[in-house]
């Protein structure tokens, strides 16, 4: 099967083709999964490693897992994150052993929350929030970082593994703070193998693949510890609805959270970069310059869940029969839904994760 | 009060004295504490940080702790350990909490044991080891690092307080297992303080330094957390039997162990570098080379307790009215008879150990 959207986008974003050949990442091979989802099918997932790995294990039944993480410093998630959770989704629905660790002793460690506040905040939203974009909350294992001790062992013995000089080759920055960051998310990454020695993958975005290198260069020189190389998956990052390359905290028009209002969403499409026209007369003659819209991208990244759908608007769009005014209106309609839904969701889990007896720390 | 003993051996081992001025120590104040030990008025302790704010706390009675560590990889333990455990019973004896940690994830990273093995080690024979050479169990607190979750956390935290110039500035060295260790160490010297604030003394020797010119970066980087200051007493080092500068893992006969057979103490002392002269005419008409006799530094560090007796024999053995026949003859038969009861303590202890319900792991 090839990607069926994908020379749509990328070109706005970066050039994702020269970061699978500098980096020696796999193009994402979408055909060797089962029900590819529409993130895969649309090769937003474009790259990653080890993916025959899972692709075998998926397709033998065989265990496996897919773990992410939850930094509890912000008070909402975006929409990369969803993407994410997406990808985690679609693992644990094919029978991954689902890992979520929450990042608290890193949140903390640079004190902008407390542990507790991070423990607390993670319990009120994030976790919750995980649980309404779609994971299953009693397959999944929730764990803070700071309570967990054979992670805090696994980047002790980590640190043996390495020097300073290959540690700076693949992080550029060697400050202690990132070592130890980098040490325990390469505890994260293998703590599952622990309890069984299975494969496992992380769903991210490319600009963490330092830590996966780190990771499997860990499993190379650990070699009494039999560990299976572990897998990653890379998602292109949603360009910003203003055009720029990736959404930015600094410019909150830039981007949808989650949760985000109806008024706001409204007003944050309506204002963004689109390929219409400057005339409608023009719109009809040229067409939109699809290359160029955000709108578009949103639909193609998270909207529209039917390709053909996707296909059809994509055609009309670009032939100038359908104004830029009208796709606009498309994603309000369908962001402002699915926030409501998310919203009810994220409710029920809130409720539920209290009913499961999750611990609040004080 | 000046020291008693002191310049009888220090020339031996090395400038002290320009340890003092080339790292800014403070000369140990014997005088500023009650009942100074054996190892303080010889001025074997002999230099330190903050040690005002710990005599202080003595004098005014106010909570202060003493904290030191134990290495589960070696099987015995040396006289060098023995210096730091008397000073740890000195100072609980005036009035400090306790704290010995066991060392051991760091004993377990490099690999030689596993976790379980470096407690257990520990277990039946540090912990014993400690209690058997004067430290009261009831009133000592034994963590293990593995299982300090505090600790960890104040290593995170620790990490983002320092760079990695200023760490390659304090230990030469700066590979992430250094940092790691280091970053661990910094937060057993500031744990007591998370349950009490107060000031607290690590008694070792000055190789240690850099770790208490860490702890105290840190905590002046901290000031929300308003830590101590922690303080330190630093050792001379018993020389080597055989007169090298230090005793050393690769030459057993230069250093004794504990516990140690007194057929091999008898060898090892018999065998030691002395200063007696080559002929016994000799020696009466010169005297001893005393600054030269490991035999008379055994004595002074470990095996005599009265001060007016170890001047006795200082003063016959330089008049050459003692012969070093002689000295070696008192050094054996303090040494066996401190051996002897070592190891009646040891058995004791390691029932006591048994009874209070340390933990045994598997």
């Amino acid at each position: 099967m090839k990607p069926i959207i994908d020379p749509y986008g990328s070109e706005l974003i970066a050039d994702y083709q020269k970061l699978i050949t500098d980096f020696g990442l796999e193009p994402f091979p979408a055909n060797a999964f089962p029900n590819p989802n529409r993130l895969m099918r649309r090769n937003i997932i474009f790259a990653g490693r080890g993916l025959d790995a899972i692709a075998k294990a998926i397709r033998e039944h065989k265990p496996y897992y897919v773990l992410t993480g939850i930094m509890p410093t912000a008070e909402k998630i975006h929409l990369g994150t969803k993407m994410v959770i997406e990808q985690v989704k679609y693992y644990q629905d094919h029978g991954a052993e689902t890992y979520v660790l929450v990042a608290d002793l890193e949140a903390a460690a640079a004190r902008e929350v407390t542990l507790d506040e991070a423990k607390n905040r993670a319990l009120a939203f994030h976790i919750p929030a995980y649980i309404a974009l779609g994971l299953n909350p009693k397959k999944t294992t929730f764990y803070f970082q700071s309570e967990n001790k054979q992670v805090m062992h696994l980047a002790y013995e980590f640190s043996h593994k390495i020097t300073l000089n290959e540690f700076r080759a693949v992080y550029g920055n060697a400050d202690p703070a990132r070592i130890l960051s980098a040490l325990t998310q390469a505890g994260d990454i293998l703590y599952p193998q622990l309890a069984k020695r299975m494969p496992g993958i992380i769903p991210t975005g490319p600009d963490q693949d330092p830590h996966l290198r780190l990771a499997r260069d860990i499993v190379r020189r650990s070699r009494d510890r039999k560990f299976i190389m572990p897998s990653s998956s890379y998602h292109k990052f949603m360009p910003a609805l203003n055009g720029a390359m990736k959404m930015s905290k600094s410019h909150p028009e830039s981007y949808v959270e989650l949760p985000e209002e109806a008024s706001s969403i409204k007003k944050k499409i309506n204002r963004a970069l689109t390929g219409g026209r400057d005339t409608l007369e023009e719109h009809k003659r040229l067409g939109a310059a699809i290359e160029k819209d955000m709108v578009f991208e949103l639909l193609k990244f998270h909207l529209i869940e039917d390709d053909q759908e996707l296909q059809r608007i994509h055609g009309s769009y670009k032939a100038g029969t359908m104004a830029s005014g009208e796709i606009k209106r498309i994603a309000i309609e369908r962001l402002t839904a699915f926030m409501a839904d998310f919203e009810k969701k994220l409710d029920a889990a809130r409720k539920l994760v209290d009913r499961l007896g999750f611990v609040r720390f004080t």
